[in-house]
């Protein structure tokens, strides 16, 4: 049977159930990462499973997002995250080496392998061919101590590409196209493959550009073959071994198809507060701008900044703007250094930011209030970048850095004929700030800082659940405002009790006090909730907050497993009109919970003082099933000895 | 008669009074500067004086403290001191362009002009020849509006330099040298003059590191002659007309009198937590360190960072270090960028930050909890790092490079021979980071975020002083200990009402809380009490808190003049005995304070239930006294129209 290039990989990492879209499947998995915002609740997590060394092909934990070091919180959580990774056989990433997903595509990504990460973006490592899942930190635990990865079979989306990408426009504009298509609900429950004969003009971090950003459309992954450009890459890396031919069959059925033609594209931006609020520049040019911040896991590579650096070479940055480019490796920047790009950026007047994920997490270079910020960044939800009326704009580094010359918003097309940019020079492949785990690690002790608290665990499923709405927001509520993310709160991703202070702060400061108050309860939501990040602090929080269920219109995949992996139970409604009737305060009593899960049926609780009936769903595989009534992973693969 | 290099600039620049020490002087200023965590409320208080244009021959506005932005208040401070500079008639340096004392002896300082600058280091600039002394943000906006600076004629101490420099001793080893010979309080009402023929080996930026560490002496400034060696900078800047010869004449006569004999000089550091607990880096190598910082207006000229990247060039940081350097001025960046140094640094695995003031000022990479941190800073007060417990140790680039490499504190001298190291290079010398001002700023319209606040102001002194003591404190209290400065609170320095919250947090949190229930009243305190910074802030919270006038052993001169800026009155003992008398909580009662004050003797007090006697010295000149019966400068000011 002629299979996608997705089935393939699956195929050969399956450990149960069948390849049949919409069935739950378990894969073996390769290598993990993690980053620091997320890892060390993931290494918290590793130690209570109890295992003395991961069972991956390679776990690898990287330093990228608290670079600041702002306190000693970020400092000891880079020294616990160091030594437990000795200790367990977990390659450390020093803080300085770069974003967990460039390092990876440049050190450690290979075709035809399989990643599990704690960051929504790990699907990056798609563009080398690799099946690369975001997920829960206590998910990438479960991976690391050897348990396979559960999910849903996605649905297969082909993206054909066609023709040749017009001067000044690059593989940004192609993911902003698809985004401005789609949505950021387009992905939901979907893996992307790309293919086409637009493939070939696409190098890696080209592709990779457009995995990454992947993330924003609520895709499950995102993956392109593994071509002559794969190997090109791997070459360059001196990773000539990693490289596989890897593409899907040629007659492969995909469930759905989506063709774009790269002729027609044109450079394109998102506007405010949304990725998919996608419009051409041509569109907006003129608005007058306050920064321009080039960088993130998204348009951080040599070529990125190579083409930026053409562009500003002999050119002054405008009066009126900030412009700051974070590289995103320190093979990045070293080569930029090497090469003369990096004295070309400085010289027109670029700040230099370290090789992080920087103002992309909100760490740093908020802009003033109300000022106009444009991004290469994937990510424009409002609030994160530590201004709350701060007006984002996501583009490709092109508009970006003719932008940053000109003051305002610019279609680079305006400037003529794109610079010459030479990327074909040699790799810098340095591995100095990695460090490698020793053979045997029983001796290393684990040094934990005052800020990383133990994480609130779940009791099993209890017999009812009853308890008050206790907020009510709408549509697409992103895991920043669940749990949101800047530089005042980074820094206490591993301090769960201080965190849950927070907990929807921009929606309702007052959430966390009165779900105290109540005793927990329940949160009523629009379609996509949970949508952006992979942070289980999203459902930490909630969980410390004693929320039961959450009961949404529909679910973005990550959040959902998170709650589910923390024993909070994710309802959809039977009939969407009951959205509308229940009001915040409002009391609803599940009966018998446990054996309506077990049912597999629709739900029956009651609301209101009139106990009015209300039908929801909760759709579990039977795994999932059990995870809820044991309250939760931990307590699952305990249980299970998984 | 033969002068001094400072009464020849004094006397040139002398307005009224005579150069007489211990007298009160005022002098004509010919330039200023501030910074940002200080010049917001520097320029709240030029528009409260309301003068359409400054009338120093220039002014100029650095960013350089808070240029993290981890929230919009940083970037609103900047574009409000953006907006004020122009309509104002001052010169705006950009955030990226770097700290204010580097940028100055590029491309402003002058010899044998006067500087005032919001910032306690201000006396950098006296490597250059100039004349420069720190003072409050209130003193320099009188300065913009034309006024005279006044202060007490300090005596004048020659530094001769004898000898050469050993191999791998620098100008750091200088200036600790004469920190541990004479303690931070050595230098307070002195100004030292340096000379001898071990000067001609000095380059501007090595003399620079010297003046600029005078601050930690508690000098009114340090000062280099203009000779051969400030020629070859200012031509290398492209600034040949701004020399002049400038130096003592033979004969002069000096207060004192201190010998360096450069020979006998030998690696040196301070150890935790003042710049003069001074010993040689032998006695100490070997312990192992977290963490090595490079950078700060201390040691971040082009010279320091080559030698720098001379020494790392080919090798790799040790893996227990986490090695951060941030460049002193764009400048430097670009000239390293140019010559390949920068990428020396980056392969061996240097975390490059931005041109800024960074951790030096607690912006950043504090070291993990009871860290340990080598750096080429100027101060290593307890927590000033952002760490409460970390142990900082201030050193030479040539020390921190070589201990970076080793991974444990190493005295470079076991390193064989040092790097030769070529400064002679081109300079590059570019304005497009700094914004001038138009010719007429009347139409600009100053931009305030939400977070400037106004700032307190004080009413006339009362007819009595009456409260109880709220904080007695022992010796050497910091303006770190009255008014933190980190990266948690820097963001603040536009509000002091929030700000004040934390006055002098990490001796009693519940001060603030005290004195607003007690409605104010005094602090007891032992000797150099406000050593440090030159931020007026440690005046402003206090004041804001009701705090009435502190007692202590002895003053730093900047906090002292800031104190009577703001009305709060600085006494003294005339019997040193009674500090052991005055208790927390003991009610103090100064009747007729203004008669007092007026008649010049000892001020009479009583304490106490028993209302026992207290007699107390206000030491004033009458320009003092007037401003002090004012309620400060701001009121005094407008009050003569001065």
């Amino acid at each position: 049977m002629a299979l996608t290039l997705t089935e393939k990989i699956l195929g050969s990492h399956l450990v149960s159930g069948e390849l049949k879209s919409g069935t739950e499947i378990a894969i073996r998995i390769d290598q993990t990462l993690t980053q620091d915002s997320t890892g060390t609740m993931a290494y918290l997590q590793l130690e209570a499973i109890d295992i003395p060394r991961v069972k991956t092909k390679l776990s690898v934990a990287y330093i990228d997002h608290n670079t600041l070091q702002c306190g000693y919180e970020n400092a000891d959580d880079h020294r616990y995250i160091e030594t437990v990774a000795a200790k367990h056989g977990i390659v450390f990433s020093k803080p300085g080496n770069g974003i967990c997903h460039q390092v990876n595509l440049e050190r450690f990504g290979r075709p035809g392998w399989t990643l599990l990460g704690s960051d929504s973006h790990t699907p990056t490592a798609g563009g080398l061919g690799m099946l690369a899942i975001g997920a829960g930190g206590l998910d990438v635990a479960v991976a690391m101590a050897g348990g396979a990865y559960y999910l849903r079979m996605p649905s297969i989306c082909k993206v054909e590409l066609r023709g040749q990408l017009p001067p000044w426009t690059s593989a940004k504009d192609i993911i902003l196209e698809l985004l401005r298509r789609l949505t950021v609900k387009g992905g939901v429950g979907r893996i992307f493959e790309y293919s086409g004969p637009g493939l070939a003009q696409l190098s890696v971090p080209d592709r990779a550009t457009i995995t990454n950003m992947g993330a924003e459309l609520g895709a499950t992954t995102s993956i392109f073959p593994s071509d002559e450009q794969t190997r090109t890459f791997l070459a360059s890396q001196g990773r000539d071994d990693a490289w596989v031919s890897l593409t899907a069959d040629d007659n492969a059925r995909y469930d759905e198809e989506v063709i774009i033609n790269l002729n027609d594209l044109e450079p394109l931006l998102a506007k405010p507060h949304s990725p998919d609020n996608v419009v051409p520049v041509r569109e907006l040019s003129g608005i007058a701008l306050d920064q321009v911040l080039i960088g993130s896991c998204t348009n951080s590579s040599y070529s990125d900044l190579l083409k930026v650096a053409k562009i500003l070479e002999g050119k002054s940055v405008h009066p009126n703007i900030s412009l700051a480019i974070s590289p995103g490796s320190k093979q990045v920047l070293a080569m930029l250094a090497r090469d003369g790009a990096l004295a070309a950026m400085i010289q027109a007047g670029a700040r230099i930011l370290e090789c992080a994920c920087g103002p992309c997490i909100g760490m740093g270079q908020a802009p003033r209030s109300g000022g106009i910020s444009l991004r290469t960044f994937n990510r424009n939800f409002e609030g994160r970048s530590g201004t709350p009326n701060a007006q984002i704009y996501l583009t490709s580094p092109e508009v970006a850095a003719a932008s940053a010359l000109t003051g305002v918003l610019t279609d680079p097309r305006e400037l003529g004929n794109p610079p010459a940019v030479n990327t074909a020079v040699s790799v810098i492949a340095d591995n100095s700030l990695l460090l490698l785990p020793p053979e045997n690690g029983s001796d290393i002790e684990i040094i934990r800082g005052p800020n990383i608290k133990p994480f609130p665990r779940a009791d099993k499923l209890p017999p009812a659940l009853c308890g008050e709405i206790l907020l009510k927001p709408g549509d697409n509520i992103t895991t920043d405002h669940i749990m949101p993310s800047h530089a005042h709160l980074l820094p206490y991703r591993s301090n769960i009790p201080y965190l849950s202070n927070y907990c929807f702060h921009s929606l309702d400061p007052n959430f966390p006090e009165r779900a105290i108050m109540r005793r927990g309860g329940f949160i009523v939501a629009g379609n996509n909730y949970g949508q952006g990040s992979s942070r289980e602090h999203a459902a930490l929080a909630p969980l410390y907050l004693g929320i039961k269920g959450v009961i949404a219109k529909s679910f973005a995949r990550i959040h959902r497993a998170n709650l589910i992996n923390f024993g909070i139970v994710p309802f959809t409604f039977n009939d969407i009109s009951d959205y509308a009737a229940l009001e915040l305060g409002t009391e609803i009593i599940i009966e018998n919970i446990q054996e309506q899960i077990l049912a597999g049926d629709s739900i029956k609780a009651t609301y209101g003082e009139a106990k009015r009936t209300l039908s929801l769903k909760v759709d579990l595989t039977s795994r999932e099933q059990s995870i809820l009534l044991a309250g939760g992973l931990l307590n699952h693969t305990r249980e299970r000895g998984e």
